[in-house]
């Protein structure tokens, strides 16, 4: 990039009808409104279980490259090598499945004086199964993270939201690394994935400075949970097999009214700071935004986890006991709740499994929108 | 009751380790705070899944009228039969096991110029497999609460929440009902649950005048959804036989603070209705209520339900759809959520199964406080 | 086809790592072993669900349609055109995931003096929300199933296994047909698959004259279970908008060692029926298939139903009871459980949902295999 | 017991409409059938998830121990402190929900000369959370089971089958010793369960001599698979606070016709097992136990265990990759539709979670019979 060139980033956010689904995203590119190749990266919500066995994950994932791969002229694969695509599944109680589409084009403004919305994507090398929810899967992931910040021309304190998404263990993959005499973090896949998370988290929390390298090590991960940093998002999935990063923040070489902002979250009632987030993109919001201000409203993305010590708030819940519904499918339907009925639209990214990615029971959330 | 006497009501909200789990209450009975004979009723929160096969419901009953009866010095049965206990299985996401006793003492006041909290309670006759979910349901249902009403001494317009239990059936007692020559309103349960809460939510409708004679059919249960009432809850259960009705409103001739106010929720994320109600309660709340005031709520009651037509805010929403998660435990997870980060506390009723109980897609919410 | 041209079937049961996964079947090509164009059928079961959100189903058919789109040299959406793709979600238990490939070549052998292994597909116009799981849906399955027996060159009493796939409502379907006037069959998304089942069922069972057409009416859909075949298998999709139908069985004119054999299931433990299917075949059984025979079992399918009077053998069950797993889930692994102790290996299609299919509360069974 | 004195152990196999439903039980006792004060063990199946959150089976005890204190006028909790009462929740697939009632009696026959059915049963002290799961909780059982031994006047090598039900963690627990400063095995409630099984099964095989003392350490519970004993089963619950044992085996001094059998499972396909357990009880069978043998069947107890390296011959099986069904209920599921049509009876015990319970992804089967 010519360091004087300016640079935008536009964002849509659009629905699926189902997992396999991106004629929203066709059309766009049918009328013209959005030019294929500058798509630089999408984060969506799948309506499947968002645990190991989410396939929903895979399927839009390969419904996307199909349609970017027809439209740039090139293979499903080659598409997914270019533009980082980070699901999550879930979208238990009011969550509607939508995915977000971060394009990148030349600036069209005049003079640049305040920050806007930037965008940078990186990938990092296959992670082996016996590396997995490592320290050497941590490293790897703030190098990625590194190179995200240097494709967006962000500076660390510039970030607002880092996606990181890293692969996980299937059974199968697990029984593979028996045979080769190699270990992996957990014989259980779904605790394989906590471990995949925290090594994403932790690695983004390295790069942004976040947490001090001295301070890490396998023993920490997942347990230490001191640990964080509250402008992460990491998830897993057993449809990849390396990490891959999507840096968002405010920086100069930006053009547009497009702004995100950020806010840790306490625990999982804090629908506070989630008004207070809308308060610094300038949206007023009380216990609910304005009809007339929601399609300001770009993306929301949201963190949050089931608190272990088993209370919010003084009051036990009971998430972490239930044998049929895993706990994160629990707190991603009440967290959607929340946050659902203060933004009055069910389109949130809402991410469960939120080690080291805000406080202990907490998370976080940041949103993009158009400023005034 | 002699017309002259001042009554008063008192709650207490009290959690349970289990559903299994009384010792708040005893310990209540043992400090001398609350005299056994005062009970009156009590609606709880266990954390089962709250369908047909929730069986918490029926432990935490059991251990209820264990307590009572040796308290009272009468059997488990003859509590049973003198205290409705209106259980809700399901505390998904945020929300915390819990129960609300509601006492009736003699009022200790002086002069009474303002409507408070009173409480009244009836019970039906049993109600045959074959008729449940049926209008002869819907009439017995209708005089049971017009029982309780005068139990209470409200008038209709006084009351502003009428609790509803009603029994439902199992496959074992539809193919019983079956073997002799009678059909029942479903042969799946789960549906038959459906019309069960139906009938009792327009039997108390009619009792109260929200909808009248003329409109109610067999066929306008579950399927009219023009015909409600904001001031009614609705739950089925298979433990139990008859209808079980409670009726809060705030009449003259109770004594006391506490006073109970309700709005109608317009949908699943009408945050807006929980702070109106607050406000009339003169409990200030914008997006949360301060951690000062919370112990002023005693109570907090709301029905909810999965919008029927796949969407909230002109978003899909994947809640009937899905086979896994039970659709009433999607929208209790996310209901509760917004409204425990409302109230800054996840000891709420949330019922799911809101058929003919505020308009559809949406629900009610009622709160018992401690005015000033 | 040439009257005098003898055809042969073979078949390959393959393994899939995940619902995209179609490295067996690619590998066959690779290998010169299959040749793409003689793929005429398959049938297959995914790891999703089974339920109206299963999505393992849309993505197997598009990974499929992709690859054979590619050695056919046609777009896939041709490649789904010419070749139907029958898959069940839910490998509950110890199923395994696999499908099983059909494909047609000219016949090999000499002198042509037993019925072999034949097989005929075909496909329906696409099915209307407000149709379907009504008459004219059960008079199109009819149709198409006649169609497929005349590509197969069976008589109806020569067929063994007819497949049916039909098409199934969303919430959004629902809410679609509603918004056009139009009522459909059920307003519950997960009821309506019950009857597009039954419609399929009982279109192929008309077909068969296993049912006779003044039987049949919209009110017998699901109701009434005295009328079933016991050589029909009935899905139903999201996925699809068409009805799909694949009819197997031993005709003169084909050529091999294959045969089909099959028998109706009289509850969900009639393991007996397996093994005398397999001794139909010359498959020597007890308890357990010997291991040195099991690779002569091509392909197992199966239907089962969770019993709807609530009893198995006299004694009460709890699937249609409970809340957290569907019925159709609790019966697939029971009955999965007990047909792959008798037969040595996890790669067996059960379905549920088996209204008119089999004997209320049972249902049937079809195995291919190689005769000596 | 004077050593002279002849036992006779009955067995009563039972069936619950509910899991508050002993009136079979009661039944018994009134027509006079059974007299209480001989009621010695209890294990049964309830209707529940068989999680860390399945209270089925503390309602069940509630009410049995309601029933058996008013009977033997004596407390529920002094009936509760004298007769051990293991059960399993979780009825998925045909499994129907039913309760074994082991009685014990002076005995009636005249001379004995072969072994007959002999119970024995023994509690251990309460278990610290922070010792559950670890070796002092695996001599503790040791202790106890040998304790059971005696009080049946059987030698190691005469027994055929121990139960062990040890306590559990929740989250409360779990966080309550953290507070004390106290670590627990782990901090998951459904991975300590795990924890809790490994250490009743592995204090019941050191009392045995299946397993010897040296090999067993804290690293060895859960993680040693080729650690095992064929005869123990271990469940795990949150209703009890102390391990409780029931020993079953054949031993001289006792009279009647019932005996008892047991096979090792090799997997989960392995239906030869329990076929040659029935033979060895004189009970013909090859696919299924015929009908007029059925009621000579008196208790089916069966422990197994979804294979942990994802396959079964060969094949990948789903069970520890699903989000949305526990890995338990899976197998429980199969090996019940297995185990009931092999017998014709879905009153089958079954309990997941076999470790060190018979071989890594087996697991093992006891039948009490009567024989001739």
């Amino acid at each position: 990039m010519n360091s004087r060139e300016i640079r935008e980033t536009r964002v849509f956010r659009l629905s699926m009808a189902n997992p396999g689904d991106l004629s929203e995203l066709a059309a766009l590119f049918d009328a013209g409104t959005l030019d294929p190749h500058h798509v630089a990266a999408i984060i969506g919500k799948t309506e499947g279980n968002g645990g190991v066995n989410d396939f929903t994950r895979g399927y839009f994932t390969q419904s996307l490259m199909i349609l970017l791969g027809a439209r740039l002229k090139i293979s499903p694969a080659g598409a997914a090598e270019r533009v980082p695509c980070v699901l999550s599944g879930g979208t238990e109680g009011v969550m509607s499945p939508h995915y977000v589409v971060f394009a990148r084009t030349k600036g069209t403004g005049g003079a640049i004086n305040k920050p806007a919305l930037a965008v940078g994507t990186s990938f990092s090398e296959a992670v082996a199964p016996e590396v997995l929810g490592r320290m050497p899967h941590v490293e790897a992931t703030a190098d990625a993270v590194r190179a995200a910040m240097a494709d967006a021309g962000l500076a660390p304190e510039e970030v607002h939201f880092v996606q990181v998404k890293a692969p996980c263990l299937t059974s199968a993959k697990i029984e593979e690394a028996r045979r080769r005499g190699k270990s992996t973090v957990a014989s259980d896949p779904n605790r394989a994935m906590a471990f995949a998370r925290a090594a994403g988290a932790l690695g983004a929390a390295l790069a942004l400075g976040d947490v001090p390298r001295d301070k890490l090590s396998d023993g920490a991960l997942v347990q230490d949970t001191s640990l964080y940093s509250s402008r992460v998002s990491a998830s897993s999935g057993v449809e990849i097999s390396r990490t891959e990063v999507i840096v968002l923040g405010n920086g100069l070489g930006w053009a547009g009214k497009l702004r995100i902002a950020h806010r840790e979250m306490a625990d999982a009632l804090d629908v506070q700071a989630i008004h207070d987030a809308l308060h610094d993109l300038g949206i007023p919001s009380t216990s609910s935004v304005a009809e007339a201000d929601r399609e300001r409203i770009k993306a929301v993305l949201i963190k949050a986890e089931p608190d272990r010590r088993g209370q919010v708030h003084g009051y036990r819940h009971t998430m972490l006991d239930d044998t049929d519904i895993n706990a994160q499918r629990h707190i991603r339907a009440a967290v959607g709740g929340m946050s659902a009925a203060a933004l009055g639209d069910g389109r949130i990214f809402i991410s469960g499994g939120a080690e080291h990615q805000g406080p202990d029971g907490g998370g976080l959330v940041a949103i993009v929108a158009e400023t005034q």
